[in-house]
């Protein structure tokens, strides 16, 4: 089965190379052609996201926001436009993490030309994609989500159906709003016992153990000590999740005050020149706050 | 060996049992002495907490907060009372979870009676310290720490050293303000997810496998799905933390913005009558805000 792959990002790349692994044919397109050239040879590699959806019977898109997605589903030699001229693909699967509304006004678009669209945001970062251990969130029609199982299969662990077109992308906004959370709270403890005088290396230990276990902890916690701010998820990648988790609270008129507060110190530390570090440098807002001297791998 | 034990709650009474089955002989005391008697046959029953000291060479107290420890140190036929009179204990351990000066303060005063003192609170609730898989968290004398090695053994999985008197107490409420304000964000995001009409069984089982995962998901998840607010740890107990850690971070110049989230979240939560009920029946502000109707198993 040929399938089209658009976004060959930090993500897409990975994602598309365990598609080949399982057998897969692809035509894929990416901004940044050389890319493209990475996936090796056997790979088609389209001058545009029409000519993707031209060729190939499902397309998957992996992009990093709602501008990209807009770009690629709505803009000039886009998905849209092609579909409009006849023929292409069936089925549209969109693994980035956008807005619900784009999302389900992009589904709605679709289905006017006889598409059937996923929202299928994914949890896990460079590693778990490389793995092939991502797990996809999916919302659109149940038949479509079964359809494609073993595609999620070549990518991930795991596929949880959410419902409806636009339940992946809001599952996969309240999960990271949790994430970022629960790194902010690590971070506040980790910059207490280290005001304190303590170790946090030891912190560490005690925490594994007990109700404040966490999957940031595990994660980030080794990074935090080793000051390896090397990137696995942007801490500007996340604010931008933060900023569409808020709007999505709001326009349900819930209070979110975690939420608050994790979105403002991702916004501080990304103001402070952490926006591309990777998101554990949130720690970095604290130390400084706490007053704390820290030595920085950067 | 005889071990004195004060303060038979629910974590004092299983902590003394495993002692018991451990092999070690007990002196107790408790003020509701019907509690005392639950451990049963040859199991001495003291008068005071002054009684427990004078027929032990270690005393071991677990009680609910700063109030208590003063009284049963300090108090009328309390533990320094009866030091001050020559003889008893040498060693004694306080695993509450109190503020770090009244750790420090106490270790003082007892070391100028020749007796040393560990502050070691644990991590873990009630079913951890029925299994005896707590994991205490220790400061003091290096060399006290290891000699109650087996003590520790009986009573728990794991013993980390921290450093210095007041040390274990610090470190506990650090790792007490990151259990609540993980709980805080993990029911936040189940309050987002509901209020989007999605299923949060569905949502748990997303964040299980990724980054979003917690101590706390695992733990209280299920509780809240189930409506299940029976107490493992009360709010009102973890309020009474929140404002410790509160306390600790004011005292040293740090800000701790998630924890003061969590800390006024839980006191919304003991106002509006969820103070002996399980801390996951915080869980019920953010439905309230969120206007959604919930059953309620209680």
């Amino acid at each position: 089965m040929k399938i089209g792959f658009i976004g060959l990002g930090t993500m897409g790349l990975p994602m598309a190379s365990n598609l080949l692994r399982a057998g897969y044919e692809l035509v894929v397109y990416n901004r940044n052609r050389t890319k493209a050239e990475e996936l090796g040879v056997g790979v088609q590699i389209a001058d545009s996201p029409g000519d993707v959806v031209q060729q190939t019977a499902m397309v998957i898109t992996m992009l990093s926001d709602d501008h990209a997605v807009n770009e690629v589903y709505d803009g000039a030699k886009g998905i849209m436009s092609s579909l409009q001229q006849g023929g292409g693909a069936k089925i549209v699967m969109d693994c980035s993490t956008i807005s619900p509304q784009t999302s389900m006004k992009l589904a709605q678009k679709l289905e006017e030309l006889g598409v059937d669209m996923l929202d299928a945001p994914v949890t896990g970062s460079k590693p778990q994609a490389i793995e092939g251990i991502l797990t996809f969130i999916v919302g659109g029609k149940k038949e479509i989500f079964e359809q494609c199982g073993p595609i999620f299969e070549a990518m991930g662990k795991k596929a949880v159906y959410m419902g409806e077109s636009g339940s992946g992308s809001k599952t996969k906004l309240a999960n990271n709003a949790l994430v970022a959370s629960n790194l902010i709270a690590l971070s506040e403890s980790i910059a207490l016992v280290k005001k304190c005088g303590l170790d946090p290396a030891l912190f560490l230990e005690v925490i594994a153990g007990g109700g404040a276990r966490s999957g940031m902890a595990e994660m980030k916690g080794p990074k935090i000590l080793n000051r390896d701010f090397s990137p696995q998820f942007m801490t500007q990648l996340m604010l931008k999740d933060l900023k569409l988790a808020t709007q999505l609270a709001d326009s349900i008129q819930l209070p979110m005050p975690a939420l608050g507060v994790a979105k403002q110190i991702f916004q501080i530390a990304c103001n402070e020149g952490a926006g591309t570090e990777d998101m554990s440098a949130v720690v970095k807002c604290f130390e400084q706050w706490a007053q704390l001297n820290q030595g920085n791998a950067e």
